[in-house]
């Protein structure tokens, strides 16, 4: 139960539609929930704004569709992140109505009570064309964290003109979320131009001493620009998290 | 120039208080001035409202004090970080109003129209004692940026308690930076209970297998918690800018 | 020959039920057996309570069935960790009574004279539900060196009340298992909330800065929460022989 | 308040000699205690046993002092590790009762109900004499902690003889931590020679490829010996709290 | 032309069984072979006593056929490493008397004046049974090489006793090459029980942090026994070179 | 539209073969060029003497044509490195005058005006056989930029003579390209004896300790002979695109 | 001997200045020349243009006096990089001639006959302040091997158009010398701005997972600017020497 | 007591000079010693030919003295590597007949009865100046093995006619040892020229990405050269050890 539902709840309390027993009741829900193989954080959605979010690596197809059905109880929806390949089917047969973003490997089932949009453009800037897997799953989460979301892309370094002639997007973005592999030094110079807050979000896009994305991890860490933040190698979930919690401050 | 003294002086010209060529001869300043061994970035301040900052470590005294009477012509001020041991007694020699901020290593001179004081808290917590230094940068930097720092200290994971305690602190702060050595695991554990943004430092704190702080920054990089970013090992500066960024938007 | 025999040899020459030259006999089988891929080491059981066990990644399916061939002889039994995918199918035709544990990868066949249930709860806690299969590895071992095994799943700290919540059960385990990937900060919570002895296990769920296991490892090897030991990551099989060691103490 | 006083309050209230509103009032202190720098976990010792332990690195002298002066209020002792060159002096001045063990580096005053001492002997090991200061910390915290200590030194494995001649003091531990540098080869052979838990220490004794005790890490956390746990480079202190944890089970 | 069939042909004429001028347009073929993807290096049994050895991985079929072929010109013969799944049975169809040695890897095709036998043996220790692909490759090459080989199998210092009870055949090795895996510990034991010479070959055996054979190389480089060498990972040939270099001294 | 393209319509210009209106118009085309997965850099051929090449490892089979088909626009013809197995079929369907070269897993379609030739030589040298397909991307590259390329193949140190009998080729180079594996040792021999500019590229070739390169890479790095410049591991165009910065100067 | 030297005797032979013997004795000195310390490659300079250079880390002051009293040996001039800091007192005492920059850490003395001047400047380029004395010593050493040099300092990416207003400087230049530290990401916008080869220098500028100019180091290697070269971590010397094998060519 | 003492008493006892209850009580003298801080292996000479060498980096003065005293016992002399600084006075008083090899950081006193001199010359070889330090330390610790030895110095690979006008020297060896920093390239040029074992000591010369001796560590690994083993970095001890290990088979 989210934020947006426990207040409608308390709204018709408030107005009489609803008697204070059945609220009681219907909030009264425990907040964990326990399968054999996992433990479902069902008051995050409360603590933090967002329900828990199902990371599929690692997971069966079983555990992935359970887990989402007990998530979607209530029609509360979804967020599940790194599909794996042979999932897809599994989920579009078990909930037609779900987005199925798979550059960005992201189903999403929205909620009946979906977040409110918050003010503020998230902008997501990748460096090159193999980073838009990482990005795509940045920005839609982002948009089922209630953002709008603006992209540019590739805009690397090695061509600065691509990335100067866009100022005015670049200024008028509440959050910018810069996505790069290879040296990662795109959000350095974004960094430097822009006054909104910046996230980085290294790739492991690269090859030889890119080690999967630690040469452009550690470049961000160093970003001589005051103030990027990072997150882990490929999280565009992450990142749009992050940016979510910014936007809806 | 910062945002601040710019919109004063559009401001004098505006009510004729000041006329539009001596506003120009003042706005036409060089936005960068070129020593021998720096070029000075004045237009800084107006593009991300805040000026240069300085970072001592790698520079000469002669160096340090040379630039920061440059960033200090027209009264704007000064803040340097990484103050080495030797830099002291200069500083409050050439600039006596100046705070050193010994246990942070920083120097600080407010500027005579300080940026404006933004709304919301930067709540800077610390897993131990020995993370002091960091976090006292972070706070005498957020508190220069223009915000409002309360201070947690000594609450790490292994009496989880002294931090569950302070549950109204955290849900209250606006943006929540996090400094921990050792295993870092303060900021997902503080991630999991707050919605407001979160900014990890990892320190350098710690021995053996932190290999001075790679240990804690992997954690913060791998966090649990959804949407933790970090910043560079020992970087309390740049958590306060990214703060800053956020609760200036 | 474990020590449970070798008691039971003894307690019949005593009694008289077994004549000395017998019993001579018996015991005087050769301690190391060589075949032409491996040396067994027999005396492993008396000299350490458990028989040798074997690691079944690297070895051809023929070697693994050969192995555990001999161990078995004088239906000692036997414990095979990390079976390969090919091996169930061989395992199942030659060994029928054997339990094949597929998620932890074991495959078990009980001696007729199983060791001693120690005393105490050996609780295995796990922070996500990706980490099940290495917990799983530990829980059907620690069983096997006759253990009282409990689970805990997926009470990661990004929702610290899920644990915080099975404070009982944490206070009454006599020593404790702490499976956990990703940045690996469980143990130094649950190190921090009990006096039993805490082995942490990292695994190598995670992607990108994680390096497969080595964040999670690297807490644990720095946690602030006193005592808490270590062993390889995905080493379940490890953490229950350690813990074997403790309750057989 | 640890939990030897704690069951004397008890035993007191119990048979009459303490009225319990004034056992009330000593139980009341609070479990917290919040310095400007640290913030004390009183509750630590009734929660695991063992009082809050002091780790000095890192730390001003007179931050030690303070802190150290906390903990002994109502005379329950202290132990600091890791006491800095400069420390001694202040420390013998300020607590002239205290033990000062310069090779181990900690200092040590015992409450005056010290902790009861547990059956079976900690068994320290060390492979060089330059594993020394290491094995000395860990034996003075596991005295601390209530064991009965015995230490057996630079038996290393390039004269397995000098190791192999003490089996029987190695067959009757309890609990051994082995200390190691180098190759950190010890471990695996004691851990193969007996059924008690072992723990193992690296140390950062070597050089060029040892790369400050990982070479020695990464052999203990590889030891095909089973059940071997580790903790952190030159973490003496942390093996004796792991033995600790053990012994007292 | 290697150093056998030199000085038998040197012999030959001075004995006048053979006139210089054909001797000398023998030994006047070029010493190197210019292939478009190859340059051999026929000098080099001259000059070190064994001809170039082809190492297959990163090679296509073709080309290790050719340059088989040309190494094998004047029957002279060839020995092929690391030789690759599909490049079995095209081998068997041209060089059918070739020896295929699948578990270690090699292909042998004997020349026709063999290298002379040296005295004394090589002895190939390995620590476990995955270990063997490895050792065979170092015991098929050392053979090549005109070595004596013997083998001991599975001695690791996890059951020491394996290892201790064939100290004659330790003592009577003229070379000993130890191959081990996981935590590398083997070398140094044996390094330390005999004054002969002593390669040690770490092998990617093991798994989490193994790192695909790291913790054995650096044990072995740190080894606390005196004057034990070290190769590369799984470099079973390389070790049978340098013990070949040692026992044709 | 690349330099040579430019200087043609500006003389055609000067000559009055062309009216200066359509001249505005064929360079007035826009410099970038926004397709939804990538911004083509069409100003690169202009700045640099080269057009964008394409990087087709990370991007599917549609994006690279169409990619490639905008680049192709007004016969300028591409440069696509890295192609994957699946693309070459599609390649030769839609560009049937592309050169196709698997060994260096490049595909090439000449410009309509190529670049002019430049004086001088780029001599690549490979130290064995198996870092051949980066030596042909760097051929294969140079040759496009405009360069005269020569190869000198599989000379590595452990045969010096097969390098040292080539002086005269290596004296007329007027830049070396070096691709080596293993312990990349050959640009440091070859850096020593001539006086043109040495470019090393290190290769994957190798196994255990080689890292995947990084032992090549770091050999180069701190190579000996003085002014050897380096590239990424396995980057053969990098190389050939210094080069041909060089020889165009 | 070096190359304008060589020549001159040539020319005075030439001329009947000198007589043949006599310029065959010059000629013939030897070309290496032993200390008990040292072998002086006395042929390098007709070789490769430019004399011996002597690093004077880790080496004594009397070595480096002997070696650059044998170099000057025929008033050749001497160069040597990395100078401690008592070696430039004897230098002084020994050499007054001799050029002392502290801030290079370069002593030069420069020979009679001076190589030739190259057409074409050596531009050399800092991120920032701190990476001025690697700056200094590429600028000194690059004019020593006959480049001239043009600098331009502190026009790092948080301020891009520091560097942009200078592109006339940048496109003029015949080779440029980019040295940052930190991200190191200004050789990428570099390399995208010009034509002209590009040498990358990491310096160990900045603190934390800079790693002492690690995550420069990758971010120079996985440049997306095709074509840039790098040299090692504060390599000033290596790029100026490439820079100069370059402009000579 | 070593070999050739042990022989001689024999001898003694043989010829009738010595009695056999004497000799007896020679022999037996126990075989280890037990100070309070190490654990004396007396056996070792006897069974590997070499007495226990003292290694004094981490031990105090104290300590190396009273080992020394101890070794020394029954003149059979001492060899201490890594003497530090401050040891270098108090063991000349103590033993004035010792000699203190300042550059090698060794102290040696012979025995009475010198190990016999092996036939062969052990060959030192470096490849700059500045390895000087670890050629010493190898080059007397092999004489002190009982080995006749030679230099080679400076002939590093960027001048590689230094090392090939040595040919005869090289082919003359019967062991060689190469001692390298940087890139380390030099054991493999060797390696590839001779037919005798070559033991590469890879030194922490260099800087940057030299990261202390790894990357010269790392190319001797891979060495292209076959069977060149390695030792760990500033090893000269353990290569001079494993040579005569070779020369006294």
């Amino acid at each position: 139960m989210n934020r947006e539902r426990t207040q409608a709840l308390l709204d018709r309390v408030a107005s009489g539609e609803l008697d204070s027993a059945e609220a009681m009741r219907q909030l009264a829900l425990p907040d964990t929930e326990s399968l054999s193989f996992a433990t479902i954080d069902h008051h995050r959605a409360l603590r933090q704004g967002f329900p828990e979010v199902v990371f599929a690596e690692g997971k069966t197809v079983e555990q992935v569709l359970a887990i989402a059905t007990h998530l979607n109880a209530g029609s509360e929806g979804f967020l599940i992140t790194r599909v794996q390949p042979g999932m897809w089917a599994p989920l579009a047969d078990c909930f037609p109505q779900a987005e199925l973003h798979k550059l960005g490997r992201v189903a999403y089932l929205p909620p009946e009570s979906p977040p409110a949009i918050a003010k503020g453009t998230v902008l997501v800037i990748t460096a090159g064309t193999s980073d838009l897997p990482v990005a795509e799953e940045a920005a839609v989460c982002a948009r089922a964290f209630g953002g709008r979301v603006e992209r540019l892309t590739d805009v690397g370094v090695a061509g600065i003109h691509r990335l100067l002639s866009r100022g005015e997007q670049l200024q008028s973005a509440a959050v910018i979320i810069v996505v790069a592999g290879m040296e990662g030094a795109l959000p350095s110079v974004v960094g430097g131009l822009v006054a909104a807050p910046v996230i980085a979000v290294p790739t492991s896009v690269g090859y030889g001493a890119s080690f999967g994305g630690i040469a452009a991890l550690l470049s961000m860490l160093n970003s001589c620009a005051a103030g990027v933040t990072v997150v882990n190698i490929d999280n565009g979930f992450g990142a749009a998290y992050a940016a979510s919690r910014i936007i809806h401050r």
